[in-house]
């Protein structure tokens, strides 16, 4: 018997930690990455190519029994190459409507989401109108390709508008009115197929925090009544049903006036997701491994009362510091340091609120320490 | 920076494992093993090679930071000419002392362990006397090279006890008194030295029940009195501050009459300490490989109040009936089914005994279920 060999593209922490949840289930793995030091390659075979190269991707295809993504923004060409030769998941229907921004919020409100005002804007005229519309401060955004607030710029006054705009090289962009919400959520969920019936399932609501644009923190369960944690849930399985989504995908929400408003998707494991490797009963990365190859949804229950995930970006703190506290759990992504990389992250869990936020300042400082060799 | 390489003797499922469970603490793996086919190279390099073969040894060692074993049965010459190039852990002499029944048996004495009654066979005439005085039934077993029941023969009748040597080639024996016992438990537990500090950690004892020789369900905790657990994580510390021993260890002890008898020691992660994946915050795997690597240790705590864990052996089951239970865990070695090999293990986990028990019923009809083709 040969183990089949699931390809994913892309070959970041996000693809390591796939294949690690997913060998056990008896898969092998293999990536495709433009770049040669991609840090997967500690668990699986890497192939070193151009998201551009048709061929290369059609090769890679070839070794694999199924491919999935770990980004969302491979060419539409390339994927249709990859596509002739195996079944992609999760669905290229969906990616193609989460991949631009304008788009993903008008779905967002056929779904009965609610959303921010926001508009559309690829002329300069586009932006007048849009900043004199929804109003500022507002943030324009790329209505592609964005991340970990790359592509976007804030507006506080219209008259910087058009610089913003020449700054993000004049591209189709969305401006959407600054939300000055109380908190920041994100629903990780899973939805598959088993024998033709819908399986779907979704972990706590996760609270985050970010820093200059990167998530920084996550905590379990986020701070809100469970009507808006049931709400949030039953917004993640219409959009999914909709979307006849196959796989694991993130909603973040912003939390103002006691309301959900929907920010984005991500058509993929989610970095407020990783608190489930060692908090949740099945992790994100098995479930979604388990969601494309139509096997069974494992619990998304978690393990712990109160859990957190702290990332740890630009730096690589010693070992030995990282896991000064007996109950933490360290994941490093086998990545070098540079700012604003994210490199690893650290899972704590506690019985108390007040017990898990002392533990998050002391990690805090930890996951700050100067870079060092690994001992 | 370059990720240390961390170099494990032995390419099988222990390999695999903690290379799954050390790739997050930032290391890369490579394996030694004479199989083409060894399992772990889903998660690492592999060098096929005979153990006989130093050369081979020594340039795979000069690939690896450090060097740890999976298969304790390396021969002695083989290891020298990997020590004479990289660190091996845990200790040599420890290898040394466990490596030979006999020895072990009269080490657990110094440590003031309980042993069964037992002679060293080293002729026919040797058998005779060792029949005689530990009386029958017994078990004669090979001094070295056993493992999952092979290597040994009960002997009811002293006047078979002959052909049961000759069916052994009549190598070096022990001849042990058959203990009668109520129970076989064992503890898993693991020491370090970070920075010349001790650290000294021992999961809950577990229960174990074999068939035919081989390893068939773990229960934790076990079935015995406070005391008992607490004695038999006292004799593990002693054990390893004795032997100055460095990573996980197992040892296994009959309960006869309420009282602990130890029956041998494992110098490496070990078949009954496969919950800890799942079940315990910190894994036996990432221990280890804290433990050889001189970080701290991680919580040996158990994550639900029962815990079991059951071998698949000799057959794979269809992974969606193996998955069928929302609240199992799958854990497939990537080898192909044979009579008695073991190729996988599921863990379960219930909040009282006999939901545990009635969970394990059900795992075991699926774990004997026919082979399948991967789904």
């Amino acid at each position: 018997m040969t183990n089949p060999t699931i390809g994913i593209l892309g070959g970041g922490q996000l693809g390591r930690m796939l294949a690690l949840a997913g060998v056990p289930l008896g898969f092998r793995f293999r990536f495709f990455d433009p770049a040669a030091d991609a840090c997967a390659q500690d668990v699986g075979a890497l192939t070193v190519g151009s998201w551009m190269d048709c061929d290369a991707l059609g090769r890679f295809a070839r070794e694999c029994d199924a491919i999935t993504f770990e980004f969302e923004n491979v060419p539409t060409t390339s994927l249709d190459a990859v596509e002739a030769i195996v079944e992609v998941r999760p669905p290229r229907a969906a990616l193609a409507t989460l991949s631009d921004r304008v788009h993903e919020k008008q779905f967002f409100q056929q779904c009965g989401l609610m959303v921010q005002p926001f508009a559309a804007v690829s002329s300069a005229a586009d932006l007048a109108i849009a900043v004199a519309t929804v109003g500022t401060p507002g943030v324009l955004k790329t209505r592609s390709l964005g991340y970990d607030g790359k592509g976007q710029r804030v507006i506080r006054d219209a008259r910087l508008a058009e610089a913003a705009w020449s700054s993000l090289g004049e591209v189709p962009c969305i401006y959407e009115a600054f939300v000055p919400f109380d908190r920041e959520v994100s629903i990780v969920a899973v939805r598959t197929k088993v024998e033709g019936s819908v399986q779907f399932d979704a972990y706590p609501l996760g609270e985050n925090v970010h820093r200059e644009g990167i998530l920084h923190t996550t905590i379990v369960p986020a701070h809100v009544p469970a009507s808006l944690a049931a709400a949030a849930r039953e917004h993640a399985r219409v959009v999914a049903d909709t979307l006849d989504y196959i796989g694991v995908f993130t909603i973040e929400f912003f939390v103002a006036d006691g309301t959900l408003i929907a920010n984005e998707m991500a058509p993929r494991v989610h970095n407020s997701g990783h608190w489930t490797i060692d908090g949740a009963v099945t992790s994100q990365f098995e479930n979604h491994i388990r969601a494309i190859r139509g096997l069974p949804l494992g619990s998304c229950a978690p393990l712990h009362a109160w859990v957190a995930m702290l990332n740890i970006v630009g730096r690589i703190p010693p070992a030995s510091s990282a896991l000064g506290d007996r109950e933490w759990k360290l994941h490093l992504y086998g990545k070098s340091a540079r700012a604003g990389r994210k490199t690893g992250h650290i899972t704590l869990h506690a019985a108390t609120e007040s017990a898990l936020i002392a533990a998050l300042a002391r990690a805090e400082c930890i996951s700050r320490s100067p870079n060092a060799v690994h001992s």
